[in-house]
């Protein structure tokens, strides 16, 4: 597909500086510009890019203040990164979609699903499923007994979704990630064996839920584990049985909750964090890569940081003086021979 | 199904207060109960909730005391827990199995399955494997060359078991797991490209053996990467080549464990640890969550903390003082600047 | 399948000492040997067991020196480890090989595929795909639209290759390695909503990379992420969008990059390794187990370790203070005392 500049400016409402007429049929970060292709200056440290760009068309700041000569055509809009977001989106939407039921594939005749179902070649939906209308289900994803999906979500191929879970409107999830799989959950008995505690709660994620590739939500020992709407996880994040984790919180990819935490709403969590298990974690909580989390974050909008994780800016003090140990261990050494020194010439008068 | 207290108070061998015909179908938490529901009371921290559930039915320890009015009716017994623990997994039986063979799946001429099989749509038994009985193989589960699978073991969708692997007898091998995938082996040649050293080994997992969704565990380079009776590994658990790890040992999600390293049985990992190569660590090892063993550990039943861990009481006075660092060093400069007036003062003596 | 002492010394041009018409039929670790098994020594710290070892062949060094009676057969060789390497090769190559086509699997008609191809049941391969010859696609695999793939690569059972993705010649992606799932890439908008940003790029691997059981490698948002040429990562690795890791670096499980960081050639990442965003990593870097690199590394072959990873040496230091922090705190409240009390009577005087 090719647009030109004056029909790009006309949907995003911007207004064009050069030539209105010239056309862009692909998108390309500034510094990797090319001719045809769009791109979008919105931080600052890229502005020197924008002078020397090959790409055809460049979306900037209404405030963007040029101080050299520019090849590309402007386009001015009021936040030229959502701007870009929104083209980004009309451009993923343009792509052919997928539909229809391609065989073989598998859908139990007690099961039930909407219209407009994409249903890949070797994918299986079970027993008393029930899938809502323009669901796409990607080649050998699984969907168990009683499973409910909502409207328009998307499955991709080797989703495993276990029996009784629940999936709402309007979610992704990727690839080989595995929603309900048991909780690890033993008993020890009297000998040093594991009991198997069985693990009959399921997994509930609300609408506008993304999930990684690889990612496992594990089902609830009972009751379930729920992902309030808009959370997004990255791939290889582990929530385990029972967890709670609040609307639009986020967590970064190897990320990993266990049992039982309830986690607020609007969190971040970097990557490799790690919570620990029956905890409550406040609203609006960051975390930055690698923290782990041992006890109840009360406080909303708190930012941790460390193992264990601590506010960051006396982290970040305390690693600051850490660096420098041996050197303090040395200052230590010094004084005491000092002060021993000292000592011996008070006695000695 | 609905039982009353009266049935459940028999098959426990508990004793009852209250009334023995109230009636349950379901299982909850006790701080969630619901009329119809049964739930436990084993930790102290939730005896509270007690006197307010509104579940039917509460199993309590023998030695519970009574503090107030209580609606539900009590069954009591010598473990609350574990006897909640037994009647899920009654439960969990009493669920609908699934079995018989679905189509289309494959099964090589040469392999051997046994009596009772479940073998789901899209899964795969390669060449002379060899599938015991009452074994559950769900939806596009792989089992490889010559791969033997005990009996009552329970393969997910997904689950890709390699040629050469043994599973034993009551196995449960969660969605997305990989087991005896190629162990990370290369030999640097002259120049800095790798040559792949073929890992000609095997996995085996023994008997009752769990293993968490999307979990890896290669294949030996020679020789077998083995995992002992009893070993359970939560979610995303990495065990490399040639690993051993003892009986009864648990996992808790995102561990793992580097190449050739000996781990004792009845030791507990917490989350995302890490376990170097070539180690051997003694039986009854604890390790908290994201500990970093570096080397052997010798001593049995050793509790250790931290990257790199030690022992678990000194990390925890270290990580104290740790806290506090800018503190200790603007002591440190008050003292220098202390002792320094005072060598000035007694020079000038 | 059997050879003589004369035959494998031959092949590998080496020299005999003992019988050499000893037949060997397989392999084994030193420390585990048996009759009819080959072996080698290339480590000092395991040739106490070529006096004891059952093996019927050792390799060894040209310059290895006996000091006792042994009873296998040795063959002298320049490298005895990448001689054994090269037999292990071999070994594997005669093993049978997969071929054919097996039903059902599917091909979309716009597909093309090269010679020799093996496409296991269950497998898919999408609109326009592109696949080399003598490629080896497993069961449940999953190949996206015009995804290119090149000759003789192996991509086992689960491994999902979305669309657009560039995998070159010679490459080996293990069971369930997702290859260009979305990046994570969310605009908060002016509520606490995320909105997702398309990911419209791909992701590329060059010639002779292997990627790990349930590594994913996330599409570019636009552009591509890349592995350059031999590089090899391990299990449970993640590499997040827009990432370029240069030739021949390796990365041990569950190590994870995230977004836009590239990362130079020849490094080495130990396991579960953290780097930021937005970094660059120069050539010949390596990082110990669980560091945590949040900012750029300069220096060509830089060694760091820790979290946040520091330089090797300095970072060791650290370490050993940390560990008596709790001594060196209480040396600092002896000093103060002391210091107090020389005051005092400084005072006095």
């Amino acid at each position: 597909m090719e647009f030109t500049a004056q029909a790009i400016a006309k949907f995003l409402g911007g207004t064009i500086e050069g030539n209105p007429d010239v056309i862009v049929n692909n998108v390309a970060k500034i510094e990797e510009g090319f001719s045809g292709a769009l791109s979008f200056l919105a931080n600052p440290k890229y502005a020197q890019y924008i002078y020397t760009t090959d790409s055809s068309i460049v979306l900037v700041n209404n405030d963007f203040v040029v101080e050299a000569p520019i090849k590309a055509t402007l386009i001015r809009v009021a936040n030229a990164y959502e701007a870009f977001a929104q083209l980004l989106q009309l451009y993923a939407q343009s792509k052919k979609q997928k539909s229809g039921i391609e065989t073989p594939s598998f859908i139990h005749n007690s099961a039930k699903v909407g219209e407009n179902l994409y249903l890949g070649a070797f994918a299986y939906i079970s027993e008393n499923a029930i899938i809502g209308d323009n669901v796409k289900i990607y080649p050998n994803a699984y969907v168990g007994d009683n499973v409910k999906i909502g409207n328009d979500t998307i499955i991709y191929p080797s989703v495993i979704i276990y029996e009784d879970c629940i999936v709402g409107n309007n979610c992704v999830i990727h690839a080989g990630a595995i929603i309900g799989a048991d909780g690890f959950g033993f008993a020890s008995g009297e000998d040093a064996n594991y009991k198997k505690i069985p693990q009959i709660g399921n997994a509930i994620l609300e609408d506008n839920v993304e999930i990684g590739a690889n990612t496992t939500i594990d089902r609830a020992t009972m009751g379930s584990t729920i992902l309030r709407k808009g959370v997004k996880l990255d791939d290889h994040v582990h929530i385990a049985h029972n967890v709670e984790v609040g609307e639009n919180t986020v967590m970064a990819a190897q990320a990993g909750v266990a049992g039982s935490t309830k986690i607020g709403k609007n969190c971040m969590f970097g990557g490799q964090v790690g919570i620990g298990p029956h905890l409550k974690i406040a609203n609006g909580v960051k975390a930055g890569p690698q923290a782990g989390i041992p006890s109840d974050i009360k406080q909303e909008g708190s930012v941790v940081l460390g193992s264990p994780a601590i506010d960051i800016s006396s982290q970040k003090r305390s690693m600051a003086v850490y660096k420098n140990l041996p050197e303090l261990r040395n200052r230590m050494s010094d004084l005491e021979k000092i002060v021993k020194e000292l000592k011996t010439r008070l006695s000695d008068q």
